[in-house]
């Protein structure tokens, strides 16, 4: 299968590290880290990165931010001759918001094991029976990605350890 | 299973009710006519219908957008002790909105065999490996749900035969 654009190797790996320059910009914030951009005619047309503590809404995921701005960029709901590149596999509602953007293909990361819904625990962006399909190509970059949340929740684990210590001496 | 809140059958009626006036605000601008309210306490504390065509955004569904003014409301993502009352089946990503906001009960009316991914073509929000899980009950006022859907469609199917006709008289 053919997908319009056709990226060379160069490009994909420089719109995955754009990627991770988003998740980076989440984990300054102290959200987890994990970061998107959509692509067209070889430019980056919108971005995204995890909002959904600071803005304590359920739907703020990198995806769902950057095919919203794509939307609003392009003045179309629907995301024809796009990539989107994220750092780690979606979950079901971004798998969701994909097929609902027409968005063609599809680059991600790291897998996820506990809520992936492309490849891990589910496979909804090849269910034949919705009006859609998206090319997938998995594993770009996984282990920067993958690092990148490791160390997060490291650090987290690492803090509440602290404070129980901390607690403990009180 | 009991699920907090606990609704009366006149109050489970009213609400859904409500989310059918939501979805006739969308078939008055043209949109697919479905309609969505979030409950807590026994009072609507969000409204959302479908926008997609007027916003041209892909996440613009009557679920999606009630879900956003709920969490706006709480101040919270996370949306415990509502319930979510939507006049068709959700798709997958207004599915898997649901488990990321945590709802816990969900009254739907319509199956939608063509995208449902509650019960029709999916059933993922009795997925066990999500760490959520909801509690659904179908078909509540399918018929009005059904419908207004059926009588939109046919609308639109009306207008393209007359423009036809008209195009071909010229």
């Amino acid at each position: 299968m053919r997908i319009d654009p056709v990226l060379t190797t160069e490009e994909i790996n420089y719109f995955m590290k754009e990627a991770l320059v988003e998740a980076r910009k989440a984990e300054a914030i102290g959200e987890v880290p994990i970061g998107a951009v959509i692509v067209q005619g070889g430019q980056i047309i919108a971005r995204g990165y995890n909002h959904r503590e600071i803005d304590q809404k359920a739907t703020a995921h990198a995806e769902l931010l950057a095919i919203e701005a794509a939307n609003a960029v392009l003045g179309s709901f629907r995301l024809e001759n796009t990539t989107l590149f994220v750092t780690l596999e979606p979950c079901v509602m971004c798998a969701g918001a994909i097929v609902n953007a027409r968005i063609p293909q599809v680059y991600y990361g790291a897998d996820d094991p506990k809520g992936g819904a492309v490849r891990s625990l589910h496979q909804l962006l090849e269910d034949s029976r919705l009006n859609h399909r998206v090319d997938v190509h998995t594993g770009l970059m996984a282990q920067e990605s993958g690092r990148l949340l490791q160390q997060f929740f490291q650090a987290i684990r690492l803090r509440q350890q602290a404070r129980k210590i901390a607690q403990r001496k009180k």
